[in-house]
């Protein structure tokens, strides 16, 4: 697995369809697993892509219509029948704790771990959590419901050494780490180097864009510009704009004009209508008149950022 | 379709495994359809089953464990999508009302049909529905919570008119289902046309009996005795009998005793635990040892009854 990469679990909106689940997500970084949405039956298809519940400390949810939250209940308990014991932190809107704390407490006596509930006002951009290597900002989007998208931003990387230069300077192992923050190196005759002899750039931040559900809006491009990889919703396609304006949703050719303003590399859609029963390959095709670096979203899929 | 048949919708025990979905199947009775607990993940299933969402009008809780019943808001939330007006009723413990009504308050605004909660007295043997050729009764079962099997019987059929006997007594035709229920006909003369005379044996009823959860229970052989087809709970092999006591489940071979007990005509096993990851042929040969017409559930079978 790369070191940052997304899986995708479900990506079919509200109605089930006999090839999509509804919406999930995981974000693998570094070996730490962040999900996205948590529609029902994540936990299966967690399951059904190896991956690690014990990796997987935060879930964030973009809202709290039923498509992408309804697994949660069954992904909590089936983490308490696993034995788990470190904290497990829910980053959603406030109204989530008290809709779903009533059925963990039902369904879970004595869960071995504690659950978390960290609210977040989708409406503003912010940084919701952070930790030594990673960021994570939402993004306020517009829908039926209070909704937000995420960006996931590596902080600022360390500059490389440049070969040979800790030996021929003599450079003593405790002021590595300054000199690759960016720190000039002073010899023991008292000459100073500065870092641009020493060191070469940081490699560049990565960032993952996560956008659905929301209303085609040409405000959230600031937030995801120029971003390595874009997921954007697409529930239809351009002959149903209207129904997209009106259900707050984006159609495909609208997600790929955010995705050729912002900038960004790549962008994949998701968030199908069951309507599109057989293949999404009209969305994909609109999408691609615009923006040619489109992808269509399959469960199953694990896109490297 | 035959006109009596079950659906597997889910088979699992409470792990989510990359195999098996949590427990739920659909009774079909003569194009109705009585789902029998609602696992997450079981929309997905009903429709990739092809099963029709508007025959459905009745679900059967056994017990509000998880694994049984969180799929219950995802369906409800669909069914609501799909236009839905007509009632449906949840025939349940009396919690299920209190966990799931605000969850659907929230999912579902205005949500256009009713949803009917009626409890049920699990540890009590009665019947709990009935239509003109259907009963369906509860068999009380013994778990960690309260919990109850299903008994799904058809009622009385009508006796089969002999043939010709219609003609050749001049029976008129509004007392041919008189009849057929059993009376006498009496001719123009006077004379007493006995019914034995009349009619032969009506078919057989049909009886489909689900238990699960439960520790294995002789005091059901009563409820199910001579059930066309049963299915039974067998979370473990006789390897883990302690543990499918101390959990109150049972073990294929306690599984396959009460159907060789209850003299059924045949047995399904299932709610496999997740330790059978790659399949569950032990749990098979050790019920068929004791008895023979035994087979796995899986998810996409039909099994007529």
């Amino acid at each position: 697995m790369d070191d940052f990469s997304v899986s995708i679990l479900g990506c079919g909106a509200a109605l089930p369809t006999s090839r999509h689940y509804p919406s999930s997500q995981v974000v693998n970084y570094r070996n730490s697993l962040y999900m996205i949405d948590c529609g029902e039956g994540c936990q299966l298809q967690f399951r059904k892509m190896k991956l690690k519940f014990n990796r997987l400390n935060h879930i964030f949810l973009s809202h709290l219509h039923g498509d992408h939250c309804l697994g949660l209940p069954g992904l909590v308990s089936t983490l308490g029948l696993l034995g788990r014991t470190s904290p497990l932190t829910i980053h959603a809107h406030r109204d989530a704790e008290k809709l779903f704390v009533p059925l963990v407490e039902y369904h879970c006596k004595q869960l071995p771990f504690s659950l978390e509930f960290h609210a977040i006002e989708p409406q503003k951009h912010g940084l919701i959590y952070e930790d030594k290597s990673l960021n994570v900002y939402t993004i306020p989007l517009k829908h039926r419901v209070p909704t937000c998208g995420f960006l996931f931003e590596e902080k600022e990387k360390d500059r490389h050494m440049l070969p040979d230069v800790v030996k021929f300077y003599q450079i003593p192992v405790y002021q590595i780490s300054n000199i690759k923050k960016g720190a000039d190196f002073v010899c023991a005759d008292g000459r100073v180097i500065p870092n641009a002899r020493l060191t070469c750039a940081a490699d560049q931040v990565r960032r993952y864009a996560y956008c659905s559900d929301t209303l085609y809006q040409k405000k959230i491009i600031q937030y995801i510009s120029s971003a390595d990889l874009l997921y954007h919703e697409a529930t239809y396609g351009k002959e149903w704009e209207r129904r997209a304006d009106e259900t707050f949703h984006t159609t495909a050719e609208q997600a790929a004009m955010i995705a050729c303003d912002a900038k960004v590399k790549k962008l994949i859609i998701g968030h199908f209508s069951a309507r599109y029963k057989d293949d999404e390959s009209a969305l994909l095709q609109e999408a691609r008149n615009i923006f040619p670096e489109t992808v269509l979203c399959k469960e199953g899929k694990v896109f490297k950022i």
